[in-house]
């Protein structure tokens, strides 16, 4: 496959992918119907009256990028359906979770699910689906995987899910911290974002029947493109342009967010006192140029790009040793590539 | 086995269970040590400091009713061990959270996760722990436990988990609506407590290589001796006696707590308004004589007493279906027995 049947790969099994979520999350018992309806609200399916609406689905990133590993190694995407429930599942899980330890109330402008019925519920319903993502894992046995292999997937799988709760915990402690590195940062990242997109490709490729070494290759290449992508993003929350990314403009600025442009100046030997003084108590939007200035002046934006840059190259060498020399014109790298490029 | 050989096994394999625990919760990397942490003290291992102190241990008795499955079929419960420290994260997993879900603040004397790190953390930490349940299930695979048995027992578990957070949801909704069944309260316990000790017998006997019959059989055990449990356990609640349970007189009368006896007077045909009325708002400590009659003149007592021997009888049935007509001289059986009859 390459970049051009992308369009056409997804328009065929992303519908697949969409019914095997909703049949991992039916329930046909009255009792216990609204703990299921909490996760088919937060999934879009249904609103707070838990009844049926049409809301445009996420962008289903992980299970995409899933079952294309499967393919671009040979294997029968049919058979990677289950597992890339699974990955959707377990992000959407992690959201439910975040929202409430966030305490965003919002998401895709509607209330969050603990918004609607409580931070308990929220907490429940959100362990009910993370328990769902295991089980859409072993459905794979029912689509003539072996057992190894199902096996196998299963433990990328864990071992992504304890990084990902490993990289939730260094975020909410930077909250609570004045200092962070940008080291501490990338460690934090690799695990709430990189590991998942890492374990998708890895797990796509081992039910395609992959040895161990081109699953390793596919993990890497995963990890990096998700490094690439949230350094990217980061890059977008400050200079991006507002008319397209919806948010104002400075956004993480004002909310003082620390992520790698904000802490390598805050980190800056010349400039991070002023910019920590700057960001103070009493940061305001009227402050938010001259927050700008010192940024731009420490070398922040120039540095995240470079790191940006340096996971990217990265990712293509690890999907080169992955797939031999065309790797740059599969749909995996096009994929990738439409994500490292996008403005918004 | 026999019941007398209970203690002296029970001796030889809790410190092997215990050392797997401490082995699926071990974490060699300095940046993440305090989310580790949480889960270490909420196990009794560490002070709010993350000090080493010595607690007593939990009971365990779920990780011992699956090992003595395992030897009671014929199984080596060393390759069960890993299981035995998967039921028993379960268990805690869901106790960090029900700590959070219910509000309460202490647990075994000591503030408990969320009251010492806050909601958002310790929300993060139970995922942690739930995450590596499932971790310590895989690692069968390196005890010589076939691919196909160690898929099967991760059904079993993984079915519980889900009908944790399906007794969950339904014990929350029942504290938010007037009207409450006692068939609604039988189905939520079912899942709440009956559902994890019908798993962790049903694979202890599987990885002890018992036959699907034999499991089932086993599953059926478990789930009725967690049943009858849990009625006992309403029932001295209510009427245990304060210096063996610990607990005040009426404690579940006071605490207005939906349990069996309780939900059979409220649902009386003749006694539940007045019992519901003297309930009410402003109901104090000093109301309870006149609780206390209203509950035995509605034959709760008696009807929980009932339903508890009911289930009681049922569990032996499914054992001598399990094991043959020497049940009840089983060490499965003792361990059932020695939870049915206790005081407090």
């Amino acid at each position: 496959m390459n970049r051009s049947t992308l369009a056409i790969f997804l328009g065929e099994w992303l519908p697949k992918i969409e019914f095997e979520i909703r049949d991992v999350l039916g329930n046909s018992e009255a009792e216990v119907a609204n703990h299921y309806g909490m996760m088919h609200y937060h999934m879009g399916w249904v609103d707070e009256n838990l009844r049926p609406v049409h809301l445009l689905a996420g962008k289903r990133l992980r299970p995409i990028f899933l079952i294309l590993a499967c393919a671009e190694v040979g294997g029968d995407p049919l058979r990677a359906i289950p597992a890339a429930a699974a990955v959707e599942l377990l992000h959407n899980f992690s959201l439910i979770h975040d929202d409430i330890e966030d305490g965003d109330e919002a998401r895709r402008h509607r209330p969050t699910v603990w918004k609607v019925w409580g931070v308990p519920q929220a907490i429940n319903a959100g362990d009910g689906m993370f328990t769902l993502a295991f089980s859409a894992m072993q459905r794979m046995r029912q689509r003539d995987v072996s057992n190894s292999t199902v096996l196998k997937a299963l433990d990328t799988f864990t071992q992504s899910c304890l990084e990902l709760t490993e990289g939730q915990h260094l975020d909410m402690s930077f909250e609570r911290r004045d200092e962070v590195t940008v080291k501490e940062y990338m460690r934090m990242i690799q695990g709430k974002t990189a590991s998942l997109v890492g374990a998708c490709v890895s797990i796509g490729a081992r039910v395609g029947n992959a040895s161990d070494e081109v699953c390793e290759s596919l993990q890497r290449f995963g990890r990096a493109v998700g490094m690439s992508f949230q350094i990217r993003d980061d890059i977008l929350g400050i200079w991006g342009d507002p008319a397209v990314t919806g948010k104002p403009a400075g956004n993480d600025v004002l909310r003082r967010k620390k992520s790698f442009p904000m802490l390598y100046t805050l980190n800056h030997p010349g400039l991070g006192e002023q910019f920590e003084a700057l960001l103070g108590d009493n940061f305001t939007a009227d402050k938010l140029p001259n927050a700008l200035e010192i940024l731009e002046k420490s070398g922040a934006r120039q540095e995240a790009e470079r790191a940006a840059e340096a996971w990217h190259q990265a990712s293509i060498a690890a999907l080169q040793q992955a797939l031999g020399k065309d790797a740059t014109n599969s749909a995996l790298w096009a994929l990738a590539e439409s994500l490292l490029t996008r403005q918004s």
